[in-house]
């Protein structure tokens, strides 16, 4: 103590003279674009305007740190969701190891198409055609047996346009808007119609979400004994949330319990959670991505005339909506620098 | 600039060596007894080895930050559950407003008896005439008009006992293990039985836990629209999860998606909870809750020879299991030093 008794004020007199003078210049300096990759606009305007509107102290819409909530969508709005949803191929690519496991399948449908390797007659599976395959290979095992098992395809699956891992396709644009909320006190929450645990799986290394903000398609888990008496949880098919549509919101209530301040989305199924959100009192945000940039990624509507579209359809009435109620559409064509990281 | 340029290396280089000596210093003067309400001795030195077994740089038991997650069932764990479950109260004193709503209530069991306002008849209540008047007083309104009445409750209402509202009846030791454990970087969650939006109501005020980590007994909700157009969610008298005993670890699965790392229970509604905490790998912390303290609390058992109790039942049998299992039973009578804040 005694050494260092006299040292101590003097440097903190001179810190504090610094830091008086420094960190303003410091400050003004550390504060590169944190939207690199969006182009100026309108667009990027109202995010930033946005954020520091709801975050700047004495603003008449800020917004307590504990209320900063923010919900993104997941498949069309912070990764590619063509040809088809990412969980649906690992679904169709369990089938397989399913089938092993029960042999009786073999000749059931839809098993048996899936088991052909028929990609046309794969393509014509109807919607309950693929809960089925969901079903049968999202559940009966424990969570952790699942995490491993869609780790392990995650690993090894390759999207068949771009030849990379499937968590390679997230969108640049997207990524730098999560962090940019999130270094401003926002909590980031993917609310999603696929399924929570296997989103969860990758979410934390891909987006910087952990588990606990993932709100997606929910099934019952039950609770049993190991032959080790050890405890675990087992899947069921059973559905406890489906998160799409109206879900979304009720999912937010249920898993957050706060409405949140901004979304992002990009289809019909993210209508309801974009009204509720921008129905808030205050400062609210509702984003819309636009897939209209068939070059560099898919272009589908069928808003503004692109090609209709049945997995994330963006309908022109929805773009209406959009319009009328002051949502910002996100066009990819025009508002995005770049689309991928490695782009 | 100019001017600053010569003050800033030397400022830089004398605080580092400052620092340098001084922190650890500082850092063992600033370092009061985080459990101030806590008697010395093998239970208060349980949690205190835990917390730094777990959080210390280097340990082999080392749990990174973003997997630092603590759960606490509520009733009797954090706050009395005596004489009855402050939630079933609220429900009881909400019946004449259901009533007066829809007077056809007024000659149908159970809504006849509380409205008879014969305690003695109300104590006889099944548990199935308590469900009836909870899915009665609980759903049917917005979650907006649900906040407000609880609230409005919450201010008025006083406990029999003590005459204080509900909200002052927490336990001060508990409120110090939350915060000692946020303090070092965990998360820390409610998982109670009690009805999720109603804990969510004062959270944040008493236990400084915000309404996204209580995870409680949860019923749906509905999206729709008002006469002006605007989306809200109605509670509806649907359950979707029943968060107690195997429905604790299967709810912490739903809304947190890992197992905590420690978790506080009082009765064989948290036994799962416990068992799946403990059954994680690496070191984990189960700890029980006992109420052995008729004098300044409540005396209950029946373990250890308490007297029975419908209300927060700790069994013998769950008291064996704690032992064998290495669950650190925390007796109120002996390891705190006070129970309340008031005190």
């Amino acid at each position: 103590m005694m050494s260092i008794s006299p040292v101590k004020p003097i440097g903190r007199r001179i810190v504090l003279v610094a830091c008086a003078v420094c960190l303003p210049i410091l400050a003004a300096r550390a504060q590169p674009d944190p939207l690199p990759s969006w182009n100026d606009g309108a667009t990027k305007q109202a995010i930033v305007a946005f954020v520091k509107d709801t975050t700047t102290a004495g603003s008449p819409n800020f917004v307590p740190e504990p209320e900063r909530i923010v919900t993104f969508d997941q498949d069309g709005t912070l990764w590619v969701e063509k040809p088809m949803y990412s969980q649906v191929i690992y679904s169709l690519d369990r089938v397989p190891a399913v089938v092993k496991a029960k042999p009786e399948l073999a000749n059931v449908e839809p098993f048996k198409t899936v088991m052909s390797g028929d990609r046309e007659a794969m393509a014509r599976l109807s919607m309950d055609d693929l809960e089925k395959i969901l079903a049968a290979t999202l559940s009966g095992m424990s969570v952790e047996e699942f995490r491993a098992e869609a780790t392990k395809w995650l690993d090894s699956a390759r999207d068949p346009r771009w030849k990379r891992p499937y968590t390679e396709l997230a969108y640049q644009p997207m990524l730098e808007v999560l962090r940019y909320f999130r270094a401003n006190g926002y909590k980031t929450y993917i609310v999603t119609g696929g399924g929570q645990d296997f989103v969860r799986v990758y979410a934390e290394r891909v987006y910087g979400i952990p588990p606990e903000q993932v709100v997606g398609t929910a099934g019952a888990t039950k609770y049993g004994y190991g032959k080790d008496g050890k405890p675990f949880l087992t899947k069921e098919p059973k559905l406890l949330l489906n998160d799409d549509k109206a879900g979304k919101p009720e999912g937010i209530h249920l898993m957050i319990g706060r409405r949140p301040v901004a979304a992002f989305g990009n289809s019909i199924g993210d209508r309801e959670m974009l009204e509720y959100t921008k129905a808030g009192s205050g400062a609210r945000l509702s984003m819309i991505v636009l897939h209209d940039d068939a070059a560099r990624e898919y272009a589908y509507g069928p808003a503004q005339g692109l090609p209709d579209s049945k997995v994330g359809t963006f309908s022109q009435a929805l773009y209406d909506e959009a319009k009328k109620q002051a949502w910002v559409v996100i066009s990819m064509k025009n508002d995005w620098k770049r689309i991928f990281t490695f782009d």
